[in-house]
């Protein structure tokens, strides 16, 4: 027997038998409803109020006055009649400020991942009898036996020539990627690539034109694995449970749709082509779900991933709406933590190829961090957690309309708020939750330690479980409005993420005896990292102390460096080079980094010496 | 409304629809019947006896007498009836002598197509974390990225590398082939390889160790395309109408069956174990039908094959019995008409490799002719036609049981006759055919033009339609058994096949002014070519008048050349340069082909002085 569900407010209607959660209704019903965790009932990101017959898990972790009120965590909640579920505003996923922009790049030489080039072939003849394959060869400067088509293509082949008056446009590998021939399509046919940023909570694509090396169009979403896990270890888990051909379902569904949207706002020349090669950035999990590799001993010490360099793939081998015989290329990652995006981004920032010395830093659910320039290359994952992407901290929330993006507390103590569309807030996002520990620290609302000042001031409160710092008041008349509020456990999270970073940079100078003075350049790249304010990242010790000409946001640097890699024989021998050249240093169990992440567990830092120009702030007050 | 038509003496019965042809109804019934032609009603090979309604077409060409005894060509007669149809036992495809034997052969080094390599990995630790797949390319002296694995290998590697303890057997292409990983099993898998040999009239194989350069068992069989057509430009036509499909998977049952029978002849050990690489010799066109390549334009000037240099496919593109990533190498061919077989056949001789000067010639379907030495080759094709299979002479017939392989006439006249299987004469294969040509030739039987001669021969009669000579006659008493005669026209087109052979030795050594004398050595391969009496051959003018001991038979030279690509690195570029390096040369607008053609169109030849051990033979007489 079914029952039926009601969505609220989406009038969606579906029907369930008995036991289905409803977040599992909600899902296939097309209705979106954020979680964290994987549906275990821990995030408590799913509240929704349910009406009608439903049975709640018996442990479900949820406060008394909430359940009361109706609410119920959709994962721990399931079908046991007819119900209507409202799904509030905070429990959406939305479309949210997903970083597209990347430096703009045209390579020296342009030399893509695959080559379309028009051939006027002789007629054969009798002094001139090559088979049709040699004959391809040979007007391609190739040895008979090279061009190792696929049976397909051979099979069609003396057609295709002769229907097409020996005039063909011949679609190519890049030599460096095997040289071998993909298609033979009509002269003047487009020649599509893509580059792909598939991120653990984004996923970016962008259309690319092989013959000009443009960027044609550009589509991102939110990757629909975030349903089954909001960060890798939890999606990591749920592959090991028999879920990985769902996860690989969940994110290729997202780049194929990606594909149509980029494809929708690209020319017409262009909605019937081909994609004939992709270049894809992601950390190695991620790389892994869209593989279908098993990503469970990337979980495990000696956290083994199945690859880093993942062999090149045609299309069909990946069920992406591309060319069957397409190139699929992976940027190769230098370890399970220090993926395919990081060699990107550093691909991106040049930085591998300057005489500088440069750190460089991906703020994105894993802090990522590499140091380096022609010479040498270090880096290491600090495993920071999503305490700037919206997890771990109660008030926390993606980048996407109704975020708090900004904050500022002025000197009469007044708390001013930037939301993302202009909406009600919902939460606040990372670049938020960063101006928010800086202005409050700056005020003296905490102290070097994190902890709530209490009293004095008209925000905070003193609870049962501690003082609160109320960011945003429910306002009146509003039932299912709440307060937004930052409680101590919420910075000490905040500052636990902080200080993984910045140790993480303290370890990778002391392994070549360097300090953070001699950085000549300090980039910026990840999700969120062009919305941070310098000012405030230094006053909370997530960024050094240094001059601020000295850092430079590059956007999406993994973005940045697929469109690269997809443009560049260079670049993708460059990738390469990083993979082989870049030293990783595990840090999990290393005693100079959990001194250093001890060291740095205060706003800024124990050292006040490391951090002058907030000391001084700090002393004019 | 479909109607039963029983086949005797098999006694099979089976249901049709009214129309269909009792050929494609026994086809679908499993009973064989021959043809030659493809249905098309001219080789009238599958004279059947039928009884009940079946309706003729008008124009059947079959004598008045063979339809009044109730003959039938199986091919024009279509079922609208009950019917039964008795399959006489010459109609029949019956098992037959196939040349399986071949040089022996055990390279000096052994590298087969694909290696199988026992690995025990150093277990992962944090100080060495290289990911599964790299972790595999080091111990292969490998750089990370070069193994190329399949995806779904990828996707079970890290389960089966730990599965079996780091204890692996990686299964991979030869350098020369790629390199490429294909699979890793268990320690101490058996590592099987095979070689084919496609003919157009048989299909041979050796299953091979690959680790000993051992054969194993060897399996041998007709095409079952035979019934589609005798020969390669029967083939053609049929793939052009729409056949393609259908051959190539009468081809592909055929090797699938032939892969069970020599595993089961095979030791126990063989039977489970995956054929992992598979090295195919054959000419153009059989390769075109055994890919699925349209053939279509190797059948009309300028005969241009899709590819004489097929790309190495792996089993899983063939529809083979055999592991999905294994290899599957096609011998290169140098022209539509001088095939693999023909390059597996140089292999196999050694002449490419020596500074004798040779020739090599390959009696089958086709008459294809090599001279050369380590300095050069030259080849051609001489179309020689299938008189020798059994073709267009009446009472030819393939090496089979029943079939007179030798023939002696005696000073007597005395005919002696040796029958394959010691059975009743049903006609004559070709080696038969050589010495009944000859023989009678040495008699005086026929002239050196090919006319009987007529009169005081007790075995030659007239006829309405000229003199013929009778090889064997009918037993009284036995209905169905017909006397075996050969006519002027039969030994007109044995002539004409043996003239046009020799006349392309002839052209390939003009042109490169050379003479028969100068030949140190001459070759003889192909289905039928053991089976040669020299001396008759001779005597024909088929073969040059040369010392004997400078004739040598290298047996199924496609099939040993064959095995020797499969086992060495050195033979498959040896292969390569057989196709580089040899010159193709096209008779078929030759004049001077036509001259040499209209002077060896006699027995033996115009000018007798180029076979004097014949002259002095006739000059005795």
């Amino acid at each position: 027997m079914k029952f039926k569900v009601r969505f609220l407010p989406d009038h969606v209607v579906a029907e369930f038998v008995r036991g289905t959660t409803v977040l599992d209704a909600a899902s296939k019903a097309g209705v979106e409803i954020q979680t964290t965790c994987g549906g275990k009932g821990t995030c408590r990101k799913c509240k929704v109020i349910v009406e009608g017959e439903a049975k709640m898990a018996a442990d479900t972790k949820l406060d008394k006055e909430l359940i009361e009120k109706g609410y119920r965590l959709a994962c721990q909640t399931y079908v046991t009649g007819d119900i209507t579920v409202h799904v509030p505003e905070e429990a959406r996923v939305k479309e949210g400020q997903i970083l597209t922009a990347h430096s703009s790049f045209r390579p020296k030489k342009l030399e893509p991942m695959t080559r379309a080039l028009e051939l006027h072939l002789p007629r054969p003849g009798q002094k001139d009898n090559l088979g049709d394959l040699e004959r391809l060869a040979r007007a391609l400067g190739k040895e008979a036996g090279q061009l190792r088509p696929p049976v397909d293509l051979l099979r069609l082949l003396p057609r295709r020539l002769r229907d097409l008056d020996w005039k063909v446009n011949a679609l190519l590998a890049a030599d460096d990627l095997g040289g071998e021939l993909l298609d033979i399509l009509p002269e003047g046919s487009c020649h599509l690539g893509a580059a792909l940023d598939i991120g653990t909570t984004t996923v970016v694509l962008s259309l690319v034109d092989l013959e000009k090396g443009d960027i044609i169009s550009t589509a991102s979403d939110y990757n629909k694995q975030m349903r089954l896990g909001d960060d890798v270890i939890t999606r990591i888990s749920y592959a090991e449970e028999g879920g990985l051909e769902e996860l690989r379902e969940q994110v290729l569904q997202t780049i194929n749709q990606l594909v149509l949207s980029a494809r929708a706002n690209a020319p017409e020349l262009v909605a019937d082509c081909d994609i004939s090669a992709l270049s894809v950035a992601g950390n190695t999990t991620m790389i892994h779900l869209f593989l279908g590799l098993e990503p469970k001993h990337i979980r495990y010490d000696p956290y083994i991933p199945t690859t880093n360099v993942p062999p090149l793939l045609r299309g069909k081998e990946t069920g992406l709406v591309m060319h069957p015989e397409g190139l699929v290329y992976c940027i190769p990652g230098r370890a399970s933590f220090v993926g395919g995006d990081v060699t990107a981004d550093v691909i991106a920032s040049g930085m591998h190829g300057r005489s500088e010395l440069a750190l460089l830093i991906d703020v994105g659910t894993n802090g990522e961090v590499v140091l380096g320039n022609q010479e040498f290359l270090v880096g290491c994952s600090t495993s920071a957690g999503p305490a700037f992407e919206g997890g771990e901290v109660a008030c926390g929330m993606r980048a996407m309309s109704g975020a708090i993006e900004k904050v500022c507390i002025d000197e009469e103590l007044e708390t001013q708020l930037s939301v993302i569309g202009d909406a009600e807030p919902l939460g606040v996002c990372g670049s938020g939750l960063i101006d928010l520990l800086a202005q409050m620290f700056r005020c003296g609302l905490v102290d070097r330690k994190g902890r709530i000042q209490g009293g004095k001031w008209p925000r905070v409160r003193q609870t049962e479980i501690g003082p609160e710092y109320v960011v945003a008041f429910a306002e009146k008349g509003k039932v299912k409005k709440r307060e937004i509020v930052i409680r101590e456990d919420d910075i000490a999270n905040l500052i636990r993420t902080k200080a993984a970073l910045y140790a993480g940079c303290s370890v990778l100078l002391k392994s070549v005896d360097k300090e953070f003075s001699q950085l000549d350049r300090v980039y910026i790249a990840g999700g969120f990292g062009n919305y941070i304010g310098i000012e405030n990242a230094i006053l909370i010790g997530l960024l050094p102390d240094l001059p601020r000409d000295r850092f430079e946001f590059i956007g999406n640097g993994a973005l940045a460096g697929a469109v690269q890699t997809l443009l560049s024989a260079e670049k993708r021998f460059e990738a390469r080079q990083v993979y082989d050249d870049m030293t990783y240093i595990e840090l999990s169990n290393s005693q100079l980094f959990f001194n250093e992440f001890s060291s740095a567990s205060f706003l800024p830092h124990t050292d006040l010496e490391r951090f002058p120009s907030v000391a001084r702030q700090l002393g004019k007050k």
